[in-house]
């Protein structure tokens, strides 16, 4: 038989016995869960950064997996502890966004609140739900106990910022206004631009450049208005992957998670560029003689 | 049947391999083991912070559990690898102290020096008995073997300091002589003062103050003198959870350990406050007029 | 029947959501198999210091045992995604080096390309192979699929730097030219100088100094050249174990790798001697009337 699977993703950081506290209370209810840790070093109180994160990493999981998040700033006041059922998942935490991507994502078939104290720990603290909730209804869950028994059904999630729901903004062919929405530990800059966007935009353009223009170029603006003044010095060719370019240069790509990201071969394109999640810039594309060096 | 538990302790950190070196000695000797991390991340030779780690975390774990703890700067000299079967655990560690607190606050019924080389690696280096001895003997123990047949029993065991086994010094209804026993990630203050304990204070005062005055403050003074000139320049309101108060204000309140804690909604009270592990500090408790402002 | 081990060697630290996506594809296609983390601490790009780590641990687990290393700056480049059979392992990630010492060690059975899709994820992306081809060629290969399906055999592998393949050269019984091969995170130096190699020389050298000059000391040359000039100020006496000085004192032992190295007793050596992995230096050996103290 499969062993049920709970992933675990907090801001508790890996030195405090948080994390462990709650292993150990999920293990005492259920010792043969098998428990995977997704990450512990979400910024603390990142709400955005936690649901970026099971966004991207969540669905990789098997069907049935419990995904148990504690990003909980507003932990002991009204905010609601909640599990959402999925098409493919159980999520577990606090109603505060941070389950929202992957839930619309996956798309939500119920919501409970977590009003039954029968499956919580004896004494429940105003500061350590992962220990006295969520941690004791995820074993629960994996043990097999219905979900209705775990609290009444409600009808709607809090979600987080639309930005990260948002879609790029197209001008024309070759313009648009985008978000910028994670920086990974690379210094990846990742978009909402999806690979499908990009690559029509990118075909478009190859049709009405001057044939021998066959090199793809992006040139970036802080801000949303293509204010020239407000250009990057640097331009982003757009290239397969990081090795296209040599070390330390700056490129354009579609990254793994299906968007347009800019990055810089082996160093770190957010860091020298001063760009940050939740920024919105605008770009154009261009077509140009030569590659593959910067301009 | 379950699977054993073996957790680990330690401050290897999470670069160097000697974690997972641990990991693949104890799977070598039993491949069925469930490996759970406590922390790796405890500052390089800090005994009492891995005391109070391990003290926290290692009391939610089920009945049964082997806990694995190396934070040993004495590696190789006198002192001595031991095994203790608490009421509900079993510690393998150095005897320096680090397995102190939670064996006492378990109960201590049996202590062993492990010196049967049956147990160890073939070779046994001066430097890392965490993989040499403490690991396989954590592995061949979960595989059912005897207690006697590690070593020798012993008597006692080296506690930490007194510091951390004490009780607050109530002086009077409102003032209270402290330690701080940790600081978490979060900047949360942890002290040595239990819920039982202030709130049976807390009550005192309330039935002494003027009916008006229905919100308790608490002002801390670095030092046990109760001398204004160190009094903080800011008080604690008493509250239930961070929430309570506004993003960065301060506020008292009963932590996840049970304990008095002093923190600040969403902000690192220790490093704003200056005020570390080990501190001796005393406070007093009054009444006011007015909430939820600090003062 | 013994649950299969797949560890995770990768430089992708622990905030973005790649290693537990990488978890998530493998338990995907294998829900029981187990997964244990050597280290994804590894600095970003640094294929020698990953090669090291894998070798120093990954010989610790038990037969069959896969290891899954991604340390990829270049990932989607002609540079080969690889599976090594080795003695006693299975080796899979980029064909850059990083497999090589761990490899060579364990003596290579076999070596293949993988380029059979049927075992990849559906869709490849050109930055994130660790997901799209290593992840799920690793969980296939625990469900027993036959090596020869992955891909056509190949006859060699790309090795790292000849320096951590090399041995120090002996210039006489007291004097050798060395490198250092890692720095880990206590700053314990470590030489490729083997315990037989240095506790030979001492022998040696013991037969020849004067009685009364029973304790051996290393003093120690930046540079190959045994230039005065350039000897550093302490002298390291030759201990068993960190303990054997001084809290702060410096020492040479043999550590846990079997090598010489250089060590301050709860202090970081290290970074008070600003000493990096590759650095090429020259020791001198010489018997002294008096321990411990350093001179």
């Amino acid at each position: 038989m499969k062993n049920k699977i709970i992933t675990l993703l907090t801001d508790f950081g890996t030195i405090d016995p948080y994390v462990s506290i709650m292993k150990g209370v999920i293990l005492s209810i259920n010792p043969n869960v098998n428990i995977i840790d997704i990450s512990h070093n979400v910024p603390k109180f990142d709400i955005v950064k936690g649901a970026f994160i099971l966004f991207n990493s969540g669905r990789y999981f098997p069907e049935g997996t419990i995904h148990v998040i504690v990003i909980d700033p507003g932990v002991g006041s009204e905010r609601l502890p909640i599990l959402i059922k999925t098409k493919r998942y159980y999520l577990i935490g606090p109603d505060n966004g941070v389950l929202s991507l992957l839930a619309y994502k996956d798309g939500i078939e119920k919501i409970y609140t977590l009003n039954n104290p029968k499956y919580f720990l004896d004494r429940v603290s105003m500061t350590f739900h992962g220990r006295d909730i969520f941690a004791p209804v995820a074993a629960h869950l994996s043990m097999g106990v219905n979900l209705s028994e775990f609290g009444n059904e409600i009808q709607s999630i809090k979600k987080i910022d639309e930005i990260y729901f948002s879609n790029p903004i197209i001008k024309s062919e070759c313009e648009i206004i985008f978000n910028i929405i994670d920086i990974d530990g690379f210094g990846n800059i990742i978009t909402n631009i999806s690979a499908e966007t990009i690559l029509k935009l990118i075909k478009k353009l190859k049709d009405n450049i001057k044939k021998d223009e066959k090199f793809i170029y992006i040139k970036v603006y802080k801000g949303v208005d293509f204010d020239e003044s407000k250009s990057l010095s640097i331009s982003f060719p757009f290239k397969r992957t990081y090795d296209d370019v040599k070390k330390g240069e700056f490129l354009a790509l579609i990254g793994s998670h299906g968007n347009l990201e800019f990055s810089q071969n082996q160093d770190n394109a957010a860091k020298h560029l001063k760009i940050l999640p939740g920024d919105k810039l605008c770009l154009k594309l261009y077509g140009n003689l030569t590659s593959p060096k910067n301009i």
